[in-house]
């Protein structure tokens, strides 16, 4: 593994190369949709604001970057996997629209999300051709165990949604409480499963034996674990003007994550922090509770967590049997992306 | 082709024949779901009631029929269908479910819609668990022909609702009204597209010529324009207690639908109906307004529609070289099934 410094200097290399490549082939797909369509998708995409001008934004594109890297580490060319590519970023943003709706989320990225710009029966509907076009573009390759492999990351995240969804009517302390492990469960089908869909696709696409495609998925789905693990902090502590979000968006929301769940797992229960946690807090509450998070060591358990799920992620790369250059990109882009904000 | 009461003998037995065989693969398929998302589930498809009680409803499962005769029709067994039987009729449930969402509509089949009895947040997401285990079903399958061609109906379903949406914000009467066309291009879509897939989607499976399946296809989805031709008269003229929507539904969410369209595309303008579909009508301006539309000649254009339609369908399945006892059930269905509400 080069020095962290190199590593940074090759995944960002490495992303804007898989970008370039992705772009033009999320445009042509964007294209094809019903005219109705198109302007809430590119806002969706990041590529258009909410008065319908054209912007430069949208995710970093790491699930599509996975496809592209994981077919070139198992010796297949970036042609193979495009439309792969392309599907799994479809269906993540499909995931992000629908998720704003379900969580009413009102900010996405610095930006209102699409419900609270458009709507919420046109979010719907958007989300909706989101999922569609992917399943459209993957299945025009008549590739049926790729399409296999994203009906199965599919049927996991809408099952970790409503797992998250259901988290919210409990309790945060006595026996009925979420525990992390429950947690954990949740997360590996709701963050983990689609970034492991995507780490495999390109092996899959270009027909590598079913081990290493396996291996990929792996690999891919703790990098899962670690990004949501770095989510969960940011959601407590990042700072609104990076992540795009309202500050301590997820605990306004009372949403049960790692930080929490570990600082009230502890010994001595924080009375304290669960009545600041309940009901509507005010800003100042809410930076008290992150602060008696941050004591009972919730923070420093989360980043723990981060640190050793990518570390098993890229020790689990490291054992493929993946070819060179491709392999050190992943591994860089792996490393890299989890010390940023998706 | 038998005479009218033997046909609906044929087509009452055939149905609950494919349903027997349907209902318990359903059942398997919706036990796969996330805890969380059964309860949720079984309502869309109308095994259970808002309070959770076991129901005995839903869809009348036209398009599982479809697939399994349409199989059969192809000379494969039952069992090479199942899986396309089981996707077809979840991705029917889902589009119903986020359709309601879109709409605004509060009542489906006789009870609240499934947004109206959970909310909208577990809606969407009940909505995209059915999809999901739809395309899981079949992907399972590792037909990636079938997989394809269910794809491609949901791109035209989802582009449909746009377009039906879209119609919404145009007026009723001058140059940007929209046309009898425009409709028809609209259900081709909507409608036509699921449909077409069931019929087709057999044949698919069953390994049959794509000339075939083609065939089917087509005849599906003219099947499916006769239906949504029977759908707008229901929807102005049919009654609550059988349809299960309230008195003049259609109207009174200013919907374009043929028999409208077809009575203001007449040589004289009734600009009196066009006002009674503005703002907010009360039951006697709609009552009205339904008179009006059928002294135009609305109904009767409609009616005329569905007959030729269902001619087309049932001339298009007669050319096609399908095995007998099938072929006449398929016949059979497509003639009874237009007689009904869905």
């Amino acid at each position: 593994m080069p020095n962290t410094r190199q590593a940074t200097e090759i995944a960002f290399e490495s992303m804007a190369r898989c970008g370039a490549l992705v772009r033009p082939a999320m445009r042509a797909a964007v294209d094809t949709l019903d005219p109705a369509l198109v302007e809430m998708a590119e806002f969706a995409l990041g590529w258009r604001d909410a008065c319908g001008a054209p912007a430069r934004g949208g995710g970093k594109g790491l699930r599509p970057a996975l496809v592209l890297l994981g077919a070139e580490a198992a010796g297949a060319p970036d042609e193979a996997a495009l439309p792969g590519a392309v599907a799994v970023e479809l269906v993540h943003a499909f995931s992000l629209v629908h998720d704003d709706i379900m969580d009413g989320d009102e900010r996405r990225r610095h930006r209102p999300s699409l419900w609270k710009a458009y709507g919420t029966g046109p979010a719907v509907m958007t989300g909706d051709a989101l999922l569609a076009l992917a399943l459209d573009v993957l299945g025009r390759e008549r590739c049926a165990a790729a399409v296999g492999l994203l009906a199965e990351a599919l049927l996991d995240v809408v099952g970790g949604q409503a797992a998250d969804a259901a988290f919210e009517s409990r309790p945060w302390t006595g026996p009925d409480a979420v525990t992390v492990e429950e947690y954990h469960a949740m997360a590996v089908r709701k963050t983990g499963a689609l970034l492991g869909c995507s780490a495999a696709m390109g092996a899959v696409l270009a027909g590598a034996p079913p081990g290493l495609a396996a291996g990929l998925a792996r690999a891919g789905c703790e990098l899962g674990l670690a990004f949501q693990a770095v989510d969960d902090v940011l959601g407590i502590w990042g700072d609104p003007a990076v992540t795009g979000k309202p500050v301590f968006s997820d605990l306004r929301r009372h949403k049960k994550t790692v930080p929490v769940l570990a600082a009230l797992a502890g010994p001595r229960c924080d009375d304290r922090l669960v009545e600041l946690l309940t009901g509507a807090p005010a800003d100042e509450e809410l930076r008290e509770a992150a602060f008696r998070i941050e004591r009972a060591g919730g923070r420093a358990i989360t980043e723990e967590m981060a640190r050793d799920r990518l570390e098993s992620a890229t020790g689990r790369l490291r054992a493929l049997p993946l070819s060179g250059r491709a392999a050190a990109e992943l591994l860089a882009v792996a490393a890299c992306v989890v010390d940023r904000h998706r």
